[in-house]
């Protein structure tokens, strides 16, 4: 009895020795990448010197030697290469959207376009018609009689009261999605989409469509916000007739690879944290908060951990997707081989939300899980973290979820400006700031050091 | 004792009513603000109509004037000028650094450079020096023998290991303030010191330089951080000869102006809260987050009180402040008419970090305040506000404080990227985010109605 009293008094003591320890561990972490940090110089290379990759490009091909070198560069225990094949869609030369008429008088009015990833093209020559101008599936649906042969434009806004961005991304985002089957269901012969975004530019916003394999495939292009604007109050008025040109199609499945890094467990080498992001990106920006940032902190926690010579219990895998924008299935693959090699995954971690100052991370796991997470705020909140909620993870990591119930968290940058580049041409190196990018390095090491510690 | 008990039970209802309704208010400003929201307009309009706005400038006079206009149209109940006299720094021209030899062999390299606020110049022919290059201040004293006749170069940096970067700017600015005066004490003729700023771009960064009179003043400079490097490591190997041609000099004090809008208190009309910026900027460029942003926050929040048809018990005043970069003489004339008018002050509130994503305010109050605005945590928080603190408070409102002991209230933007522009070339309209600037307005608007309905 007296020595179970003892430990009892004793405890709060070793509880504040250990936080004390693990306080001290985050804050050397985190000066060594604040101060040495070479996540920033790494963007520079993969978004300058290698550019857009996607999946299948030679870009590709050459951003997955780029990363396994650099991950070699952190003496971490092994990096290697995942074999995964993936789809190999391309542009195909540039996108045109021009109005010819309106009210049956010629005109030729280009507007910004550019085709939806996964979309099939309009051919060389192109096509041509009236465009039915709609703010929403409602509308489609009263007015399905009337869109037979015509070009639907889809104007759906981002909701600017909502707070957090990625809700209106979500909401608005089933119109690039499933837009162009909807629209094909009715006869429509292309379909154009407002650009996923509140920017007050008129940058055309890309990203993958998902065609209704049971309709026809019709073209579809995004249009900048102003654009959409305009085109929506001219076919309001007006009979507008407008011509596209795309040329997207896909070649052959290629194969592609996810790049891991790995420290070894020391004392539960078969057990694995999993952090990454992914290493392709658009064929039209630089790719550098979609997801450059993502796979530059990887490499850095991976470089920061071995630097300051932590030595971690489970073996931590730092992972470079091959195929999140158009596919999934560097994610998938990872998932397989898994499940196939019996490993257990304690927790996966995605960064793919823009390299911006972290606010926290967002869970999907058990009650229990999360709470626990939560109990380590205090020793990341110095850093940025201010909440660890739920719902969250990444598109990489969600195979883990499924096949092998993996609890999973996506990390939450501040992402008010994300969707102001995201998928255009503006997302690219200049628009990353380099502290940010480090912070968030910071936080996500600070988290897999106190799950790999504590578990989860 | 049945009615107290009956009130006991009660009261949760009552104040979980109360709490919802302060939460339907705030979601309601927050949709008017993020849907309706003039600030991003109106910030353009001051950045790219008037610019650059020192105090005592023709710029600045234009700023009071569309100031005025600007609140006028928010249907507040009153909008009035209060005069204060102003300093009225010039730079007079170009400000020119030059290597002109090294080891004696004559070369001509130009330094990018701007001269500091309130500083000296050189005159018209320039003086040209050696250089002694130092890290900091304790390098200063012991080598206090070798600096007569020669210009001294401060390089010392930011901190990258602190995570708030206006720690690093208060510790590093100890040497744009008070380097040219120490240097001065030992015969320096000029000093050059390295920019504030973390930023990987080479631009000079100005802002005030505040000399001892009891020493000689002399010239001084700000190189960006490339610049400053590169001269340090020039000067530490070889002997390095640099000529400095600046021209800033006070013209006479003249008339300056707040610009301060009103809504009337409806219980307590001569009880105020204050929410402001400062309408000054540099003259280099163009003001935008210092403090364009908070000038049409200011602007907005009164825009939205009205908007949503909240009559408030306190008089809330909205204030851009005249002279905060080289002076502080518009916060002190409001203090002093304050004090004068026997008004009473409940709180001041300033906005002068930048107009990026709110995570909270830093409060210079008794500890009861504090706790009280802790409460509202909740309230605010779907909105950004993490967190309420201590210390925090602003320049303008300072006074207020000094003088009527005013509790007084920073608002603290997500500031990470604030000093790569901060008193640059580059801090313009484009680096500002529309929803960034918008959301801070939502919840400085927030705070002010909660301090107006229950009190601090």
């Amino acid at each position: 009895m007296r020595k179970y009293f003892l430990l009892l008094l004793a405890m709060p003591f070793i509880a504040a020795a250990q936080t004390n320890q693990d306080s001290v561990f985050i804050k050397n972490l985190s000066d060594e990448i604040m101060r040495n940090g070479k996540a920033y110089d790494w963007l520079r290379e993969l978004t300058k010197g290698i550019g857009g990759r996607l999946a299948g490009s030679p870009q590709f091909a050459k951003a997955v030697q780029w990363g396994k070198k650099t991950m070699e560069t952190t003496k971490g225990d092994k990096v290697f290469l995942q074999e995964c094949m993936v789809p190999h869609w391309v542009r195909g030369g540039k996108d045109k959207v021009v109005i010819t008429s309106v009210d049956n008088k010629a005109i030729s009015k280009a507007l910004d376009a550019l085709a939806l990833g996964n979309s099939i093209g309009t051919g060389l020559k192109g096509l041509t018609a009236e465009v039915i101008a709609l703010n929403n599936f409602d509308e489609l649906e009263k007015r399905k009689d009337e869109i037979k042969g015509k070009i639907v434009l889809f104007n759906y806004p981002f909701n600017p009261t909502y707070i957090v961005p990625s809700r209106s991304y979500g909401e608005a985002g089933a119109y690039r999605r499933g837009g162009p089957s909807k629209a094909a269901k009715y006869g429509a012969v292309a379909v154009l989409t407002r650009s996923l975004t509140e920017a007050t530019d008129n940058n055309p916003h890309t990203g993958a469509t998902a065609y209704d394999t049971t309709l026809p495939k019709i073209p579809c292009a995004a249009l900048g916000t102003q654009d959409a604007d305009y085109l929506y109050k001219l076919a309001t008025a007006s009979k507008v007739k407008v011509s596209i040109t795309t040329n997207g199609h896909f070649l052959p499945d290629t194969i592609g690879h996810n790049v891991i890094g790995e420290i070894k467990g020391t004392e539960f080498p078969n057990q694995y944290i999993t952090f990454g992001g992914h290493l392709d990106s658009w064929d039209i920006n630089e790719g550098a908060h979609d997801d450059g940032t993502g796979v530059v902190q990887a490499i850095e926690v991976m470089r920061a951990l071995v630097a300051v010579g932590y030595k971690p219990k489970h073996t931590l895998r730092f992972v470079l997707f091959a195929n999140e924008e158009n596919g999934g299935r560097g994610g998938n693959k990872y998932a397989e081989a898994a499940k196939a090699n019996n490993e257990e995954h304690i927790l996966a971690i995605e960064s793919d939300e823009g390299g911006f100052t972290p606010r926290g991370f967002s869970f999907t796991s058990s009650p229990e899980q999360l709470q626990k997470a939560n109990t380590w705020l205090p020793l990341l909140k110095p850093y940025g973290t201010e909440t660890m909620g739920s719902g969250g993870g990444g598109a990489d990591i969600g195979p883990l979820k499924t096949l092998l119930k993996t609890p999973i968290a996506g990390f939450v940058p501040d992402n008010q400006r994300y969707f102001d580049i995201h998928h255009a041409r503006t997302d690219v190196f200049e628009n990353v700031n380099k502290r940010e990018l480090l912070l968030g390095a910071v936080n996500i090491a600070g988290l897999i050091y106190l799950v790999d510690k504590y578990g989860l």
